[in-house]
């Protein structure tokens, strides 16, 4: 991995940014506020880690106009330090793509067809009629399993499922442990006995999504379930069959999504968040963490469910009260009618 | 993939269901009532989705009796329209089942016996003495380790893991990225270090059982963790060690259940819920979406915990007030008690 | 399997433990109190077990000296019976690591290295610069990304993926599915559309922690995300990037810990918890099951949050009046306030 080098008078230049100080200030790699050193880029975005601005060793900052009076060293201006920052980043990181081509132990339908412009590494599994377009890379251990469509750019980490009928759009990431495409939750209870309804719909997910590690997300029933573009999905999430993601939403670890809902594009859903089955949630919602969504939202905003934390002997008793909360209500009701005023 | 392609007459025959309208009606597929165009077959069970029938413009409709009144096609009336319609939707299914045999790129232990009659997909690897039946299939990537039993026509998808000693049952249908037989949660803490606990029992999992994709079922400590016939699991449940769930139970999405718990026969446990371990809950239980269960259930019945979304603003403030509400309760009945009535 | 068989005296010796009883005792295997038979041990650490000590068939039975009173049979009496218990269950485990080697379907860049004393499973692919030390097991199915270090002892189970730039100390244990360094969750808002951030840090495990199945883990965007020696994670686990785990934390299945977020030592974290970003939790603290942790901890102690179950009926009457709790309250204190006293 050699080093890479740019002058700060270069970033600026080559991302549109204003320089602050010494234009010709060597920059080999980035790091943290707290952690970098010399040579080293940091960036200033949430105001939680101002303070470390002023004690930062690094060669250089990125941040918002209003925190230039406090830097103690050369910076770059940026209206959207974050977003600057990630440009930045990209060119200091080591990783190399794989080289176009199939990995000689790979097993490949007959019937599929792999661009050579793709690259598909061990152990890769790929069924009938499936197919990979220029540029995609499917790392070591994926399964992609009949009729499936991987597109232009898009990334199979490694130890990637697509059962079958998934489609992805362009430069999709998928992370390792994901499953994409698998049978819906669908049953019917027959005489005291579950009976398996085929699942006979698909996966589409657009242009842009990112799906994360150990993330699983089930085929239709009938129809698809899709993601739309610019969907982000964290880790060790759940969607069930059917749901609609609207797009640049983006949900965060350990959420579940029952069967068939419907999310709006735009939504922020926070970690361990719930959501029931069969509801509508609308365009530019935002859910904090570890709530619990029974019903359809159509107004914008941000909810919450739950309570929040305390001492657990605290808790008992109050958690105690809780299930008498209904009574309570009524007292206080029928006694503050009852009394003279 | 040849169409397929049935008479409504032919279909009510088959599956003994009454024929309303003209039996001639070609069904060469399965769809939703809001998607099914001319030659598809719909159903309607759950009653959210009576109005899309009056618009539907399916050829045919799978109903129950009552909702015939407002059906504008011709219609197969059942008493169970969503099993009548599994049944039907499976002859529509285009997937094929693979072929008996081993690819030649699996790597299975002299010890192990792999029935003529089963498959054995790419890059699968099968331990000692581990055994699978006809008509299984262990799709690609699977890893199956030692003193493991795959019964009669079960299917694992792909990707699947049976550490040790883990014995399924007949037709017991495991999907990507499931791990079954790991390491249950066993530790000891002795001067401050945690010691692991050797885990010595397996897994044992009845007949028509199915275990959705990701979700992990640790081995017993010393007995069996034991899933008894034709219970379901849907995607990303955590069973933990020694756990027992009874016949004919389902439990949704993201559900942890610690160890040792035992859950009876016919339960419904919906999506994210939380199970305490050593406890038992009783037959024909349901638990409401993201409850927490810490004790023992010994009556049938429905059971909730937590509170409903709201606004974040609001939710603030009773949150807020959640950690007082002993408090304020005493000082309610301290205050009715000590007023003059 | 052959069986080992030790006397209940050379069982005493060896782990210095009392011997209370027939010394010539056999032991063949070891089983839990309700279901051990002759020639097996079974053990009691927790009371609630304590009822079928009286009525155990084992041959003997490791406890604590209070217990020793109504134990019916033989007895070794231990300060903590458990990690005795767990000492003794390891001489009858009956599983056999690997030999030392490298499967020949194993996919090995020519720049790793694989100390001549590791195994390699089947399927396995590891990438360039990456070192596997003597002693360590990397099972079936393993991918292993570019520049990871595997120290000596460490247990791969099977079907587990270190990304890139995975540090794992000696004799840590990872469980099947296992995600570790995967991209953190980085993602920057810019013109209506999510840009991603790089992830340029890695992981770093120390000594003797476990990561449970299907859990996740993912790598810093600058700095590493660290566990400290001795980490215990249960299966289904989420790990944001950044994250710092103290040395002998223990945490259960289903959890998930947002990005950048400091955990202190000897934590006890139970099942689901949801523990919020950029937080600190001091050492010594103990989580509830399904807690919600919004803010920092600096006090060890005992903590909780939500509510606990109740008849389903009786609980919606209770949510629909938390959702006014706040006036509840202030309805309250306006009349007490005002009446005369």
């Amino acid at each position: 991995m050699a080093t890479t080098v740019h002058t700060l008078a270069q970033l600026a230049e080559r991302f549109d940014l204003r320089l602050h100080g010494d234009g010709g200030t060597a920059i080999a790699g980035v790091a943290t506020l707290a952690n970098a050193g010399a040579g080293q880029l940091a960036f200033l975005a949430n105001p939680r880690y101002r303070r470390e601005l002023e004690r930062t060793s690094a060669s250089a900052v990125v941040l918002h106009e209003a925190d230039l009076e406090v830097a103690p060293v050369a910076c770059l201006v940026a209206a959207n330090p974050q977003a600057a920052f990630a440009r930045i980043a990209a060119l200091y990181d080591p990783r190399t793509l794989p080289a176009p081509g199939i990995h000689p132990s790979a097993a490949i339908d007959a019937s599929a067809h792999i661009d050579p412009a793709a690259s598909i590494g061990a152990f890769v599994s790929i069924g009938a009629r499936s197919v990979v377009a220029a540029g995609a890379v499917v790392g070591a251990g994926c399964v992609i399993g009949e009729d499936c469509v991987i597109g232009e750019e898009c990334e199979l980490v490694a130890r990637v499922t697509l059962v079958c009928r998934v489609r992805l759009g362009r430069r999709v990431i998928v992370h390792p442990g994901a499953v994409i495409g698998a049978d819906g939750f669908g049953l019917a209870m027959e005489n005291g006995r579950w009976m398996k309804v085929p699942q006979l719909g698909g996966v589409m997910i657009g242009d842009d999504c990112e799906v994360g590690a150990n993330t699983s997300i089930d085929r239709g029933a009938l129809d698809d379930t899709v993601l739309e573009e610019d969907v982000r999905l964290d880790n060790q999430i759940q969607i069930g069959h059917n749901v609609r993601i609207g797009a640049h939403t983006a949900i965060a670890g350990c959420v579940g999504i029952a069967g068939s809902t419907r999310i709006g594009r735009h939504c922020l859903i926070a970690g361990a968040v719930g959501i029931n089955g069969h509801i509508e949630i609308c365009d530019r919602v935002t859910i904090h963490a570890m709530s619990t969504v029974l019903n359809s939202i159509d107004q914008p905003g941000e909810y919450s469910s739950g309570t929040t934390l305390q001492d657990h002997r605290m808790w008992r008793r109050n958690a105690a009260r809780f299930k008498h909360l209904d009574e309570l209500a009524r007292k206080l009701n029928a006694f503050v009618r009852d009394q003279p005023q």
